[in-house]
């Protein structure tokens, strides 16, 4: 899907990005973009979250080959494929991550989101997204060729680093979604994580009545209860468990 | 189911009510209640509301017999029949005001809120709720007796009044129940009257990010915009029929 | 509910039915009806099923009172209530044995086949219609007054025992139902019990192409085998246990 | 998708198609296929029917460029692309005839089956898959790439025939599956073409009890009479309407 047309990277400034080239070690490098196709456009990155799947990685992932991590993302239209028709270079966009192969029974029923065969931003063997402008190391955009069907334009009162959290949101509306949270449901979120706050807020966007957030870690759930939780709650026997460990 | 027992209203104080006797012609008269079966309660009125439909009757309804009208309706329990045992004297109760035949299919799958046979407040021939503790014109309480399982307790941060309205509250509730209303539906409410009202309020607590309403009245779309509509109209065509008529 | 009126049974033929009265022992003797309520009807009991359950009360309850047994069933409507109006005398009709409260949150959803407080003939306390006209001991007919609602008007093509058979075939039914059972849907059914066997044979009326069952029983699977099931199947480990035991 | 690779049919035998060439006018001619993608398999047809809307075009369609016409279509896997792992050659398949463009909403969802953008058989402009081995008038085999997850392999006990007839079955399994049809679901067919007789033996595989068919077509009620109709009916008033036209 990527391999006609020709990439404006060969002739055009380098692309950086963040490669996570050992044990715990980053290293900004130069990442070659594929050519546009047809129905690619070519992404400027202005935030990517780092999630803990990331962090994950950065902590033990066993390297065989250098990456790039990242795939919470947001950023700005540079370029687009000869067959892009609803988005032009200037659109501020959020990424959904994954692309679905489109020949298996969960793609054609409309589940490509567990896709067995997805080929997943920052998941092994595919570059992630990753440390584009980020201020502090004062790192070049990193440019991402990505389908536009995938990338959703954001409303002006939507900022990029809020269109970058489009994706550990958007776990939680499908979780409430399926769920079928309502006004007349009440909701036990499991954790107090940042998926499982996120999934708080969206809770409660869907007009949840009673939202019950529980945890292990009293800091965690202080933040659940700034966010709105109506009750907090640390199991007994797993704060025993959790402090004999 | 209200033939057994006796009334402590043959011997107690005497109960009033509010009849619609004639043409636009309300008396507040004496009210004798059924005896109490025995899972009835007995019901001071504190709250009842009055709906269009009552305000209807009362414009050209053909009284062929006097009557009880209201059926929004909150109180407090007075007396419990010898089988009830979720409610107990003092507790404060919304009123769900249509008894199911629970004979016919609908009420037999659940949908007795369409009975076709269903008993309901103030609808002929059945006597309805209202006019009980109305204070300006110092009326005694109207007792009535009801089966407890329409009774609903209220919590203690809901008021009588709020729990009057509980029964057009419910039409809303139901409307964006069936109509699946979400963080992810676009809601057009038709019409800006009472229960239009109750259902944007309704659309907002189910998460709808986008509410619009449309009236021929700028008087009552300027009171959905106040709870919060996202956009409200008055289209052109039935303007210009509603200034014909 | 079936308080008022007065049965023709006190002074019309003694009403015999089958009682069991202590360990294993089933005697026939006077059964009295309660009188006639507006809403129910008398039904002559000629095709009585017994069920696994009725067996079960017959090899080891303890029986602290006599009971009638007996809840599968059909009959002919022998006299009706003063407000029935779907059902008259002779015509032929299956009957839904359990009677909800149509108090619980169960009932008012619909769901009144799991009301907790659901009199079922033949769960103590309540009576039960067995051994109405069993033929072979030559048995009076049983008559028994039941709310009209639950009698069900048999086609003509519909035999007396058909109509017994009616109670656990709605089992099945309901199953499939629940199961989203179609041409689109394979089926196992986990034992070939005699409820299992109707499950069997609903499953192949709602068009599910495959329909494998499992006992421990080689007998009741060639019975399985004969009703259309398309494949059978003993498991060996389960096998080892039963041939221990 | 078809570009890369290259195809056999360059250098193998000519492939030949029944082309639409004017007004009523078939020729056989030759058609020369695209080269086999990584995912795509040739196929030899083996028998395709002749559906309404192939008909249609045939009678009237305004023909600006000759095309291949057909998509009722069954035959042998002949060649499989580098990546397909679930097809071999020999395999007998039905072919799913419409290819979405898996990139509209629509197709995002799993309802590729009404993509806008979806590319079918004979639908200008896109070439069809009619007449290929048509015996009688000893066609050479047509030869077609498509791809291989749209293609189905056929149980050994259902012919090439029967397999060409899977597009159109499908309509009324879909039909079915939709309106849920069971045991517990009259069902009215309006009309007795092709498509209403498919739907009238899929809606009596779904369970359905009882099943009425309309046409103003007395021959053709005759047919939905033969395949199971329980009741079938032409309507006096349209019937009258049909005589005058």
């Amino acid at each position: 899907m990527r391999k006609e047309g020709k990439s404006d990277q060969e002739e055009g400034e380098e692309n950086m990005a963040a490669w996570l080239v050992g044990l715990n070690t980053l290293k900004i490098q130069p990442f070659k973009l594929p050519p546009l196709g047809p129905h690619d456009v070519r992404v400027g990155m202005k935030a990517v979250g780092i999630c803990g799947s990331d962090a994950l990685r950065l902590a033990d992932y066993v390297v065989k080959e250098p990456m790039v991590i990242g795939h919470e993302c947001a950023g700005i239209i540079e370029e687009t494929g000869s067959e892009v028709k609803d988005l032009v270079p200037g659109d501020r966009v959020a990424l959904e991550p994954g692309i679905g192969c489109w020949r298996c029974d969960l793609c054609k029923e409309g589940r490509y989101n567990i896709c067995p065969d997805m080929k997943f931003f920052g998941l092994p063997p595919f570059h992630g997204s990753l440390a584009r402008q980020v201020k502090p190391i004062n790192l070049h955009f990193t440019l991402d060729v990505h389908p536009a069907y995938l990338c959703f334009k954001l409303p002006d009162n939507v900022s990029l680093e809020e269109g970058a959290l489009c994706e550990p949101l958007s776990v939680a509306v499908h979780a409430c979604s399926r769920g079928n949270i309502s006004p007349e449901t009440n909701v036990l979120v499991m954790g107090a994580g940042p998926i499982a706050l996120v999934t708080l807020l969206a809770a409660r966007a869907f007009g949840a009545p009673r939202i019950v957030t529980v945890d292990v870690d009293g800091n965690r759930l202080s933040v659940a209860k700034e966010l709105g939780a109506d009750g907090v709650d640390i199991p007994k026997e797993v704060e025993t468990i959790c402090n004999v460990m």
